[in-house]
């Protein structure tokens, strides 16, 4: 994707401006702020600087740090209020990790459900996510996302997104309610936004890749400090540059699958050994760089693992859809020793992805279990090609030859897709309670199957927001003058476990509210 | 007890000196470290400040903040190192939450278990604590703790305290290693460290509130902003000091257990509804103020239950010791409805909390478990005369007198502990597999009884730290010049949870490293 460098040229000198660059951090009245929540009593002039000029690179009413689904949101509304908006994305493309996620969106009551028969509500689809969240989400924000759902969709189809005339129904989910782009892709979204963004004058900066919020006196956020010119990974490119944002900063950079070492201080098992779908910039720095500006830390630990990847290929691949929309809905997932199921394949994804990490040998070596779909469901993929084409996906006449490339025992195999069967003629499954209202028998050659292993997919932790899109002080929990998130950055909303295609909804319903709320126009 | 306030009245105007107070922040300079780790290429003239000259209103080689186990072994360390310490404690009183802890100190390979015959060694040990914690905790510092618990058991004695002359075998540990106070209390081992603190100089503040870190541009913490005079909560309280700290600053100032905000930000079940065992500062403002000086937050979700609490007294009380050294070990826990046993009295906290926490009614509300000891298996309590003169616990004749007290179906109720009493007898419970060798059957009356109910005990997270007490960055996980951390602000040694009676080793061990690294000297 192309990308704009215009900004507004080198600002005038600020006369007796005081700024401070830190780690946003604050000076010292700021700081008193910060830790009372009153500012008047706690000034200590001994200590106090009187900063000197300086320069601006650049000035923009808002910056959007991050150029995902989140970020292009919360730039097109900021821009819609008449705001001068910069999107500034470090890597040398736009789009981040939304540009190879899935295209997979959760909408609440659409109109292709009405379509299709499929009763929704937004009470059903905020349970459905609190249930996978295991209780433990910021439910405010979680029906906050709910809500926002069907504007969301609208908004992007007013952007010009094309979505597929068929619902998917994914794991978790207690009905059809996901929309697939046209593409399967996320990029099938982030394109029309990133061409509205531009159309509509949003000045789109990639290369360039923030270092610190700029704090001032008041502890507002003014501005930023970047490197521009990086070039991903080289912590040393670029020049020094520093943008003023009037308004605040929306901050939406996403997770932090790809940062080993910050995910192993949460959980030492994903401590490199494992792959993650997300593209490589996803490493989490400007987040951390939140937290020193006093954003409160939410469930740092809690780390989504995708149950659909495969280990035969890298990231997200095309195994994962092959799985999501096919093998885990109209097909079996077994352990490749026994040959029998050990989960429900429509359960959320912690609860497959923590099934499928016991399948391990006597050395603690994975034992890939193996998903397996007739040609009937494998209809349902859209990248069937693909994973045939790749060697992931294999076909076979029989289930036997299948068992027997697999090294599966074919007749235990056998006897578990006889028993599957039936349970989709009854549409009820005594074994593991998976959902067959829908599911059809594997009975139709050829049969297709995958090795799967879980990859790190999302963070649930990130920076604590109110339901304006707000990051709160970790010290008086209430808003940082100037500063907003948006998407995989923030935490709480998912809770323990992000329910599948809730993750465009977050980043589409939160960014949209964001970049309202900078603009100081706050929906409700 | 009491407290001196000691200092080295005013300090010296600091000429040219460049100071910079903050929410634990940093000037341009230092920023450019945390975001790249090399301060030599991004240095940004225009906006560097020439701050003015600050009086300090004390000066130390090394301030410890907080005054619990971990802040006391730091503090005596490092004056045994030659260092002007000062400890600085926010409460009226010294001690913290260390003061109202149970006493038990777990500790490998104890002369005591060798008199006792008992088997055990550094790696039986860490492998509990590993178990307890789900497999992610940060295993380095873990195995520190264990291997330096015989030294802190040894500091301890020689500082002045004494234990029992019997060991405690604890929930989730695989022997009996765990010492107890004298006096049944964390106080048996504050009250001896505070002495031998104070003779031997170290200068002990109460009443003195950290507020921020102060870092030079350097991005060094080179002293402490605090409110002196401080009373809690009274946030207006004192009047603002600032202190140094020449070699560093060691934050040991525990969790934030009672900081119903932050903890619900991590997991909104414990959002105030939920009593906790802790004293009224456990807050964690200074944890917070870390985070904005660019501590790594880590494993923040992690909030650990006790589940030997009652809901009928406040905090920790008095029946906790009755369950911890008399219900679990040698009785049962049944569920009030059906009056059978629902999990292994002997399991880790978490497990035994999870399970307790399910026994709700059909509205949500609480339908307390009871457990239940007999005359025998109560005389290892020491606390059961105030558990019965505060009405926690009651004492009953015959085990039919107790069913109908609580309302526990009375025959379901003798049936299941005439099953126990079997199992006691065969040193085996097919059930839930509660280790039994120890066991003896209720069988003496009076039985006696107690309502259960989980209470927020402790949290896992907090900052990282490295095996030598530095507080890492979390940009570059690199050590922060000059901030050291030790105790249950630290987050990793426990994982998923922590073990019963590690923390005061965790604390003694971890606070030892600190207080040595800090003046330079860092044992292996």
């Amino acid at each position: 994707m192309p990308d704009s460098k215009g900004t507004k040229g080198k600002a005038d000198m600020m006369s007796r401006r005081k700024l401070l660059m830190n780690g946003g951090a604050v000076t010292a009245g700021a700081v008193l702020f910060g830790a009372t929540g009153s500012l008047a009593s706690e000034k200590a002039p001994s200590v106090r600087s009187k900063l000197p000029t300086t320069k601006w690179d650049g000035e923009f009413d808002v910056l959007v740090i991050g150029s995902g689904f989140a970020a292009l949101s919360a730039a097109i509304e900021a821009r819609r209020k008449g705001l001068d908006v910069m999107v500034v994305e470090k890597m040398r493309v736009l789009g981040g990790n939304s540009c190879i996620n899935g295209g997979l969106f959760a909408v609440a009551g659409s109109e292709l459900q009405k379509k299709e028969g499929v009763k929704d509500s937004i009470e059903t689809m905020v349970n459905d996510m609190l249930k996978a969240g295991r209780g433990i989400n910021h439910v405010e924000i979680t029906k906050k996302i709910a809500e926002g759902s069907i504007d969301a969709y609208n908004f992007v189809i007013q952007c010009g997104a094309v979505f597929k005339p068929k619902l998917s129904w994914l794991g978790g989910h207690s009905v059809a309610r996901t929309y697939l782009t046209h593409n399967a892709s996320g990029s099938g979204i982030v394109r029309p936004l990133v061409d509205t963004a531009r159309a509509e004058g949003v000045v789109l900066r990639t290369g360039c890749k923030m270092l610190d919020f700029i704090v001032d006196d008041d502890e507002r956020i003014v501005g930023i400090r970047a490197r521009d010119g990086y070039r991903f990974p080289n912590e040393e490119s670029g020049q020094i540059r520093m943008f003023r944002a009037r308004k605040g900063v929306v901050l939406a950079t996403g997770g932090f699958s790809q940062d080993a070492k910050f995910r192993a201080a949460q959980d030492p098992r994903l401590a490199g050994k494992i792959d993650s779908t997300n593209q490589l910039g996803a490493t989490g720095e400007a987040m951390r760089a939140a937290f020193r500006a006093g954003a409160v830390p939410v469930q740092m630990s809690l780390i989504q693992l995708g149950p659909w990847a495969s280990p035969d290929e890298k990231g997200f691949g095309v195994a994962s859809m092959f799985n999501i929309q096919s093998g885990f809905r109209y097909g079996v997932m077994v352990d490749r020793s026994s040959g029998t199921r050990f989960v429900n394949e429509l359960a959320d994804r912690k609860t497959r992805a923590d099934a499928m990490l016991k399948k391990v040998d006597a050395n603690g070596s994975p034992d890939y279990p193996i998903i397996i779909v007739d040609s009937k469901g494998a209809e349902a993929c859209p990248t069937l090609d693909r994973c045939l084409k790749y060697k992931v996906v294999h076909g076979f006449d029989t289930i036997e030859q299948l068992a027997n490339f697999y090294k599966v025992p074919a007749a235990k195999l056998s006897e578990t897709i006889s028993n599957y069967n039936k349970y989709v003629a009854d549409k009820h499954d005594p074994e593991f309670g998976k959902p067959l209202s829908t599911a059809t028998p594997i009975v139709k050659a050829p049969f297709y199957a995958v090795r799967g292993w879980p990859k790190v997919h999302h963070c649930m932790g990130g920076v604590e927001i109110d339901v304006k899109g707000h990051v709160l002080h970790s010290q008086n929990f209430k808003p940082i003058n100037g500063l907003y998130a948006a998407g995989e950055v923030t935490g709480g909303p998912h809770g323990a476990s992000r329910l599948g295609s809730c993750a465009i909804t977050d980043c589409l319903v939160m960014g949209r509210i964001a970049g309202n709320s900078v603009a100081g126009n706050e929906p409700s």
